[in-house]
């Protein structure tokens, strides 16, 4: 069962020629979440081999063009090669207006409805769920109004291990009760859950932290998730430019996921100054070691455990 | 002096990872126009080592998003590097609610005029000239209002050569008549300027076609440019597909050609259909045998003659 990021673009505002905006796609259990969508990121999917039409969800961070101005041609391409299927998509209210205007002049060919989901919420909220997997959305610290988003699988149900049905012979109804977590007391003794049940598999989540400033909140809102992308535009000599703007420095990137515990850190988004960001990890490892530069066309994979 | 063509897109409206969607740029002794702007142009243009602040005109055949969903990244780019002279687009007058929405929602950084020239032609109409150089545009026969665009030099003035002067003992006076392309005519002889005046070189011009079903008027309208780029969306065996959405086989851009007497036909916007299209090579020569196939990225030169 995949959990796999497919990380497109890295680059912040200019895209230069090895890196494009922001965009990737997160493929939890085949189902396709994409988050930011900045120009070229149709032409990224091909080349990662991910299908247009698998695309269940695109949540868009924030309203800037480096993170949203490939979703046009991304919505075309869709409706040209006949999806069906709806497309829900997470992002603040002022996207509205955006893809309204899409529509009313490129739209014709979109037979597939879109389910825009506005963002709005002042802490983490659940925006969507199926059966294995949630999505939640938290507001960021950035110029515009900003959304951070964690994507993770839920706590599989608890299994009985086998042999001890027929070892304990449990009942239907004992049954019920440990795989509730809870134990079974009979006369002479106690059927402890925690012994004889098991999960099929350890939880996995992702959150995606671009564009924001560092703020109070944000490392218990990403506690423990096994992977935190996090923006990391600028390294520590311009961290007067990070607070002008509103985005992050590498330290301030590895200082929240210190905090947070997160199983490793991913940083992108990256100021177009600096020809390599090479310089960037000597940093960030000096302040949380499980650190990594994001690369175009990178994919991450979580086992499962 | 530049007279060079840079392809930087020629796929239709689904591109792929070899092909991105329509653009170019046309550099004419320096001075940059670029043709349609689909997404992923300004990463085109890095690649191609094209200066984004160089571009003086941006000329759009139609609103269809293979055409255009590249402008929103390029004026924004364009913007963040601190452009500050004026950038004149050509566009359908349909364009122009498309600028508005572009720059109310995303517009903040443009602090550069942006001269929007609608067009609404119905034959060509000069629409630019400077000094040397020529922008003409003229109607296309597509489904929506699509304008194609000649790029030319204009005729150099006439030059006299230098050791008519003496020869003759030409006056200023006559030397302004010669100039003027009229002969001398004195007591005893006549000066024909035909014979001592010469022109520095041969203009150069360019056509872009795309998109467009054939039409009584084009090959007229283009006739004798030495380079035409002319979609060839399908090969021969799609006739009644190029029929239904108003595009061209590889035949009837070769007629067009033909019959136009250009110099040299260049066909692009192909079909995601076909993996390879070397075999349209065969349909466009046995037609017309100066064609070549348009890649991404490729550099067409016009030597100055």
């Amino acid at each position: 069962m995949n959990f796999t990021l497919n990380v497109l673009g890295t680059a912040s505002a200019l895209p230069t020629t090895e890196r494009y905006p922001s965009a990737q796609v997160l493929d939890v259990r085949g189902r396709l979440f994409m988050i930011d969508c900045g120009e070229g990121a149709q032409i990224r999917m091909r080349k990662a081999g991910i299908s247009f039409l698998k695309i269940e969800h695109i949540c868009l961070s924030h309203i800037h063009g480096d993170h949203i101005f490939g979703i046009f041609g991304l919505l075309s391409t869709m409706g040209m090669l006949g999806r069906s299927s709806q497309l829900n998509i997470f992002a603040p209210v002022s996207f509205g207006p955006v893809l309204d205007f899409f529509m009313a002049h490129f739209g014709e060919g979109i037979k597939f409805v879109i389910n825009f989901v506005p963002l709005e919420m002042s802490e983490p909220e659940i925006v969507y769920e199926n059966r294995t997997t949630e999505l939640l959305a938290f507001p960021l610290n950035h110029r515009v109004k900003t959304f951070g988003f964690i994507i993770r699988e839920k706590m599989p149900p608890l299994n009985i291990r086998k042999e001890a049905i027929q070892e304990y012979g449990l009942s239907l109804s004992e049954i019920g009760t440990l795989k509730r977590g809870e134990d079974v007391v009979r006369e002479d003794s106690v059927i402890a859950s925690s012994e004889i049940t098991y999960r099929k598999y350890v939880p996995r989540s992702y959150a995606y932290c671009s564009d924001t400033a560092p703020f109070p909140e944000l490392a218990q809102w990403v506690k423990g998730v096994d992977l935190m992308y996090h923006e990391a535009t600028f390294p520590e000599e311009l961290s007067d430019m990070a607070e002008k703007t509103f985005h992050s420095t590498t330290v301030q990137a590895a200082r929240i996921a210190s905090e947070a515990g997160v199983g490793r850190l991913l940083v992108g988004h990256y100021s177009s100054r600096y020809p390599s960001v090479d310089f960037f990890l000597e940093e960030l490892r000096s302040v949380f070691p499980e650190s990594y530069l994001a690369g175009d066309m990178d994919v991450v994979d979580i086992p499962q455990m």
